[in-house]
């Protein structure tokens, strides 16, 4: 049985506000739980129904457990049909990033992504495909938001995220420099060679002025139909597999 | 000044039992709007905000047009954050998919996808990539949903949907049948030909057993990383993006 207190300190971490001041952020679903608990991030505590019970055999000691009824649950999940089990993660200290990290490699870096779903999709999707590490604007959504921890489906746990200045970083880079762009080389033919930072933009205004002007490469899915633009996390997806079936040739 | 009773009915339009019964839904934005005037969609009524009433010149003459304010907008709006003007949009009588649309295409086919952000962002990619038509098995998610219009981004409009028995009909489809799968032929090397059918399933669990026997082409995205599957509509825009520039070389 929960207290009053513990519920509203769990249901303050639907609001990012109270993430940053408590340092902790939700997850959800035993998949997820399983994939965290081995990670380098931090558990704080599991609250779980009783049918969930036998999954949390061999927890660290440090891993605070609490059975919840159904009511429970529902109080403190953010999800409309809450997965029978939550956590509460401990946000980890922000590691710098370094710029050897980029060698060899493909890095993907958002300029001002706000959708909480597609940021959560985009590192699922980086992590299929093996990118490590994901750059983003200070503006950039953030990734403890519980859509997109729902969206990452457990890969955050292998995705490093940063948010750092992105004028002061990419005049740093030394690697060459991607932008998804509706006026570039086709994503097709474009030559993405061994190691680059691939930038994608804001939804609806795309990649901003102060960072455009970094881009060498500008590329684009060439378009056949009639569609304005394509969904950041779909251009993400598409660009990524280019990447992948490149560099694994 | 909207009526209570106006108020209440574009309300019920948030739910699919009184979409299906009043056969309407709902379009917001006027991006959107100016995307479905023209087309064979036929709008019922618009409800905008003085500063967008210039953008509504020269509309048919039996579409009713109601000024509101941003109490109004706020009552009747399936958004957290209104677009400044909603319209309502019969429902079409479904056409009867004609077998011969599959000749020298390729056409999409899902088998219960079920989150409404997905089947829309799968609207907009096929649009990008010029595919006409999707097919769906009675048990995929409504086209008229909010979240899923907002998601095609005006694609709809372009893209025409079919709800099927997807066995019977996939017991007569007389071109090549692939479908996204965890174990296939890798999606860079498969032979995509110039026509075809391409099967996307469920977010948790695939394509059903009923649905899988039709398929002569299992495919698959490489995966290099850990990420246990990605997200159908990643899937559908890698895969489409292959498709097309198969097509297109």
């Amino acid at each position: 049985m929960l207290s009053k207190s513990q519920i509203g300190f769990i249901k303050s971490l639907h609001q990012k506000k109270y993430r940053k001041e408590n340092g902790m952020f939700i997850i959800e679903g035993i998949k997820s739980i399983i994939e965290f608990i081995p990670s380098t991030y931090q558990l704080h505590s599991i609250y779980y129904l009783a049918e969930n019970k036998a999954a949390l055999s061999n927890l660290p000691s440090n891993i605070k457990l609490f059975e919840v009824n159904n009511a429970e649950l529902a109080k403190i999940s953010t999800l409309q049909a809450p997965q029978g089990i939550l956590a509460l993660v401990h946000i980890p200290k922000t590691d710098i990033f370094k710029p050897e990290a980029l060698k060899n490699n493909f890095t993907l870096v958002l300029d001002g992504v706000q959708d909480p779903g597609n940021m959560g999709t985009i590192i699922r999707t980086a992590d299929w495909f093996g990118i490590k590490n994901i750059i983003c604007s200070q503006n950039t959504v953030e990734i403890y938001n519980p859509k997109t921890i729902q969206a990452t489906m457990g890969s955050l746990c292998r995705v490093n995220v940063y948010y750092l200045d992105l004028p002061i970083w990419l005049s740093q880079v030394e690697i060459p420099i991607f932008g998804a762009l509706l006026e570039g080389s086709s994503s097709y033919d474009i030559s993405w060679g061994k190691e680059g930072v691939l930038i994608l933009g804001n939804e609806g205004q795309g990649i901003s002025g102060e960072v455009i002007k970094f881009i060498q490469h500008p590329v684009t899915i060439p378009r056949v139909g009639s569609a304005e633009s394509l969904n950041v996390a779909i251009s993400a997806g598409i660009l990524c597999a280019e990447i992948s079936r490149n560099l694994n040739k």
